[in-house]
């Protein structure tokens, strides 16, 4: 092995498995974040295109050159039904690496969408496709495809490591990456955790104070808070 | 008094006059802001958590410790009808301290939104509830409660001085606040604002500029302005 | 002529021919970028103010000062029918140099919509008359008009360079400027590159690659890319 | 009194205790931050112009509007000995407000040096004359006069709030603001922390750790933390 | 001509007069920037690598790609004894365009210095040098030599129009670009200006308010101020 | 295993050879960064805290949660000599988690300093100590000891990947990270490489062209670069 993964495509990547993908698709970011144990979620500035986009799938990863998409046309080959294609850069650039013409490729083998540390254009035919995209800009700036990247090899996205294979969910409230080997387990723990919240809700609604139903009032008292008039 | 007023609870605030609130929350926020002279501003920063949010209402406020949601569950006690939560905290921070079961508990006692220098989560929910948020970030990120920090001292959020009781206004344009002692000044003021402008924006679609409707033409002159071919 | 160009407005512009202009105008930001050979754009900072803005029209320029709006005032007089106002700043600004009355009052001399590199206001007016604006920010803060700029000088907004009477074109993936002489050249080599997506964009539907389609494998080779299991 | 505060210039304030103003004078800022209880300081943006640029003093507050340093000539009529300037704006602006000129000025009524949310011009002349300048920004573009502020109300700089007469302080390591009337207090509890540092200092420089020194060891094994091998 | 400038070098250009540009040399940025009516000036975010670094010369310009540093190597063989190589980018990029190999070569080719609006490396060898260079960033990633831009042509450079042979000063406090046609008569301007500073400090340093020396009280109390005990 | 790392420190850990990082010494971040194929740089916004502040040693890695040092503490008891600490954090934070105290301890450990995601205090002391640090911010503000962290996880600082073991090396251009495995091979390639870059130098400095040592006219012009008068 080389000093480093530049000018790689690997070909055979272990999806996370497909019954545990659904059912994590079925929970919203917050939730799935809270039952890792609060890891893996993507910094806040990857934002959705348009207001609804979420998606759930299996990585597969990319890894850019600023201002060359070359390495989305090599990905492209790579998709299977259920991906989500995962784009990180070498550096901080905002151009628009991905559009409509890509986007109609990438369906076509089959992925549900892209998360990408960088920019995209196209977004209105890119939202009459509902063909959603979680980025950090957006950008109408073309790009070149000269330098050489890799696909399917571990990632830094947007300060999140991502494996190919992993499961990568993303709504309204950003994007989370979930391990292949915890998948099923987080799955569960999700589950858990909206049950859990179910009954929270509907006493919460009904006037019943955090307060007391977390029975914070004697920590509080213990870390010295006071009530004055 | 203590050299600070961390771990401190207030419970008896005086909030501003009912009608005077009221009569504030049919003006925008950039009539509001104009009637006061131009003060009152929180950082542009602070943006709606979905198109159309909007609020009005005496502000409880919050003083948060960086990834630390405690205080939230211990402001959910001081609210009453009618009321806006503000949420300072003692540092940057963009974690999501805010989500659907605190919505639903502010709700349940009382609170028309929320106004947060930080992050907040459950977008969607939030959005479906219809619950108005004003925040820095979207953050699915999860806090702790472990450190203290007060409920209903003054506090600086996004940069402008809020004290317990004062109103708060906030739409698309931004967040405004009213100091309570001249909620009916400024709601009065902001009044006869809204009627001046009616006339100037009939003229001005009538074609007259305002360069005349405003008499700038002799101003303009006399600080050197030249026109040219 | 001297040092500089403030205190100046000038009357008589060249804008670009109609017909180009109503050319360009049937034609996405990034299409037209792309068209001319990847120049022209603005800083990707500059947003619609609502979702699915989109003008197109001829440059009247404005230079401002950081806090005042009078050149706005100015500006208006110089207006014709199919005009985009573009507003530079002499220094970072993102208060509220423009809502809802000076949107009244630039349609009603026929303008198409503004760029501004810096803040407005009343947004939600401004989406309700459909007055398309691509700005920097968004903010309640009021401006004062104090201190001369310019109308129709040369000036660079948002990173680009514009001059009065070139055409303007901006929707949901950006601002790109056409310089006045060559508008009918960009309208041609667009509607040339459209013509060319549109049969791309069937083949990459049908499950075509990139990588074929374009011919990449020979030079993805030569660059030294491996394929590894 | 009116819904604001501009247009004011505030001529006699009660400044801190003078005594109390050389103790504090003699401690580093995050050792008077932590002896307040970890509150007053001003976000981590303002920086000294030059390395080792330091000041201790009394506020002498203004207001200024944007790309306008009016209020800095009206201020330095109020200048005493001891005072520092501390200026706020009423929005974001990085404009060069302040030079040798008004330095030269501030010095000869007794100033010690400036805080300033906003940006500062002529470095190398203010670094030779070792007039200590806090900043946003250093920027040499100018500023007009001809909007008011205010001098001597309270504002809010760089999300700290000051009041006249208040004890700012500041050194490499950022700004704080020590209520006037809680200065010696504080002076004393800082002299108290510095004193217990000492000792701590020699214990770690032997190589006690931490751990044992504090007895974190218990506390972290209740919270979980396990060791692996 | 086409419709952009793009993979051209221009190699005959006409730089402002060498006594102009030595007596440019003579003042500072904010005098310069003054005396030109405050135009010229480049975004300040542009800063020098080193404490002291100055430099003054006219401008051979660059417009880069993202990530590639090609042109600088073609600008090397346009540079004259005297000049200051521009280089501006088609996109927002930081990475290390320029290090201590270039900065040999430009200096053998008789360059006086370097303002990006990019990343430079090697900041020691350059400090060691003590070749100026004025950035937006240091940054030790390297470029890639694939994608063409341009030499000698018009540029925009940290929002700033520079067109090849202007005269280009900077310093501590930022970097101005005067035009080579205005370039003796800034000059004398600035020299003017300074002529007429030096008195002005001079009563300043005696205790003359500002207030008085400009006349200001007048305007002041036209404008509202009021003096309150 | 669980589903995340969180309340852990491994004791045992697999440094790089000592020789191999002795090497590294030796040569620069840019030097290091282009020998290992352009990886491995942490982003361009770390910082030393001194000029002149430069590092290289095995990394002790650490995950610090928002405004909270505890793990800082812990790392301290698993230092040896030659160490490098390197934090990560859970969230954007500039707190001040580390200051003299801290580093007197460290360096009682052996550690050669610190590289964090994050700000830090006491720069005076740091820099008359000696002892290097890079970092995000610099901050007076404190932190508590409350929440469970991380020591010698994986972890991603500022953008990159880092191991425990993993050789880090910070000097004026940055921060760059070599795993482990490949320590001797990369201090290998940068010997090379800076032997390479003498003959280079001294070409340069004669004279001789970039365009002609490197060979680049004719990709130039096949490129499509036209040289015009």
């Amino acid at each position: 092995m080389g000093m480093n993964n530049l000018g790689i495509v690997r070909r055979n990547i272990v999806r996370a498995d497909r019954a545990a993908v659904e059912k994590l698709a079925g929970f919203g970011v917050a939730t799935i974040h809270e039952a890792m144990g609060r890891v893996g979620l993507l910094r806040p500035y990857m934002r959705p295109i348009y207001s609804g986009a979420h998606l759930c799938g299996t990585a597969v990863t990319v890894l850019l050159q600023p201002g060359d998409n070359w390495m989305l046309h090599v990905a492209a080959e790579q998709l299977r039904d259920g991906d989500v294609v995962v784009a990180a850069c070498t550096t901080d650039n905002d151009d628009g690496f991905f559009g409509d013409l890509l986007a109609t490729s990438f369906r076509a083998r089959g992925a549900r969408g892209l998360v990408i540390d960088g920019g995209v254009r196209d977004v209105r035919d890119l939202t009459a496709m509902q063909f959603p995209v979680f980025s950090k800009a957006i950008s109408a700036r073309g790009t070149v495809k000269a330098t050489l990247g890799s696909v399917n090899i571990p990632v830094v996205c947007a300060g999140a490591p991502v494996n190919p294979g992993d499961v990568v969910i993303a709504d309204d409230d950003g994007v989370v990456v979930v391990p292949a080997a915890v998948a099923q387990q987080v799955a569960d723990a999700a589950e858990a955790r909206e049950a859990n919240e179910t009954g929270k809700r509907k006493q919460l609604a009904a006037g019943v104070l955090g307060l007391d139903m977390y029975k914070m009032r004697e920590p509080l008292a213990k870390a010295g808070l006071k009530y004055i008039d």
